[in-house]
């Protein structure tokens, strides 16, 4: 693995990989690396010839009052795993690189940006797509992986690259979870040992919203009733919102069909947590 | 000169291209094509090895009441001037190839946007970068080059390419003008004879404040003076605004050093014009 030293560095690798006519995976990432990051590696790994990461913690989707400045750092430890995945490049840009002195072209997205996440924290999709788009120009990949557990930021991208005639393909990996079904985050790390217990009412909330989603005759009013009743009963969870969605454009269904996502957003103490199950309504 | 039926097939000739090892030079245009666009192909034929020239009438770039109906359109002569040129591939996408249904992504530029013409057009500078990157992403050009006539436009447009790590490089190219000084414009066909005569107010302005800001004492506010007092003579036409901007960030600047542009827009009856000179004022 190469850890190259800057953009500038990261353009000529790129370009010698692309010369020698491999194709170009890329994973970016805030670090604070997890299995859930780790089955994005490999799955490009698995689909393309060369593979980069990136690891930058975006300063511009992050709002006021929220964790910007102890989302958790560990560039060594993210680095060695990396390299045992055998990641063929990572690079680590500064926020001075990415945002110099007199920066001011933002991309904004709407449609898919618009409610929930997009709702609740004004400013981040813009600091996401800006962001991501930024480094889809500095690696210029073949192929992008992103986690599902992000779903509605997958929407949002995916809409971005469609919208701006990027060339490049999005993938969407299945969330990785821990053994009691959490959603695996680098914001679990906020979580002491009694929290940790108790984040696993989302995943529990949201199976049982699927369970009775599945019959294909639920209403959304009906299924978010339920899933709320199920967070109700873990004393240390508070709702923040649940909610389904069409898969392809992010817009509420009241009779959920197709592919559809059930998507829970809540706090467990000062933590914010979101999971989502994504499924098929067949009939 | 191939005219490419698709933004696919303007990917697959690019490609082709530059596997060959061509370096790819771009011209985006709304058609209408005179002198000064063929300059730019020029330009581009000069400094590359496969030259690509647009022509698409962005609605996004028109506000409410602008000339986007009435913009003149003629594919058939702009298609044989370029052939003319060796231009050697040619596209003028549909706005549902650029903008399909559910289209909600923005490039949304601030800075240099923000005065004299972002501030008098609404959102033109938004739907002029959107669709820039939109068709820089299906080109993906080393060069791209702009006329100088709108020189706001390639600031704004340079920042975002900066801003956004684009790979590629933005060329900007001499105005070229009328025997009696008109800067070339599609929008001139608008003019009636008299006006036409009269159009060249806009220039002689400009050029008597280049002369007095040459001198390195004079402030921002003589030289404007003097730039209404040269337009007032001509009764046709009426001054929307003079400006001297620093040529790097479009700041306005009271006491004119360095590289500026010396700004005019204005109106002959209907139409709107703008004109500028660039200059250094070396004390």
């Amino acid at each position: 693995m190469i850890t190259a030293g800057g953009i500038d560095e990261v353009r000529r690798l790129i370009g010698e990989a692309k010369k020698a006519g491999k194709t170009i995976g890329f994973v970016p990432t805030m670090g604070a690396l997890h299995e859930g990051h780790l089955s994005l590696v490999r799955r490009a790994k698995s689909e393309c010839d060369y593979v980069a990461v990136s690891v930058f913690v975006n300063p511009t989707q992050f709002g006021e009052g929220e964790d910007l400045d102890k989302y958790p750092r560990d560039i060594e430890k993210d680095s060695a795993m990396l390299s045992a995945e055998g990641t063929d490049l990572l690079f680590f840009p500064t926020t001075d690189d990415m945002y110099p002195d007199g920066f001011d072209t933002w991309v904004v997205p709407g449609g898919p940006a618009s409610i929930l996440e997009g709702e609740r924290r004004p400013g981040h999709f813009k600091g996401v797509c800006t962001v991501v788009l930024k480094l889809f120009q500095i690696v210029s990949p073949d192929k992008a992986f992103f986690g599902q557990k992000d779903a509605q930021q997958f929407t949002v991208l995916n809409r971005m690259v469609i919208d701006l005639n990027l060339a490049l393909q999005m993938i969407e990996c299945p969330i990785v979870r821990e053994a009691d079904g959490l959603a695996m985050s680098s914001r679990n790390a906020y979580l002491n040992s009694k929290e940790r217990k108790a984040a696993v009412i989302f995943n529990q909330a949201i199976t049982r919203g699927a369970e009775i989603i599945k019959d294909g005759n639920s209403t959304r009013d009906q299924v978010i009733t339920e899933i709320s009743k199920v967070l109700s009963k873990e004393p240390l969870a508070r709702l923040d919102y649940a909610e389904i969605v069409n898969a392809e454009d992010f817009s509420v269904i009241e009779k959920p069909r197709g592919v559809v996502y059930i998507l829970i957003a809540g706090f467990i103490g000062g933590t914010r947590l979101i999971d989502n199950i994504k499924l098929k309504i067949e009939k």
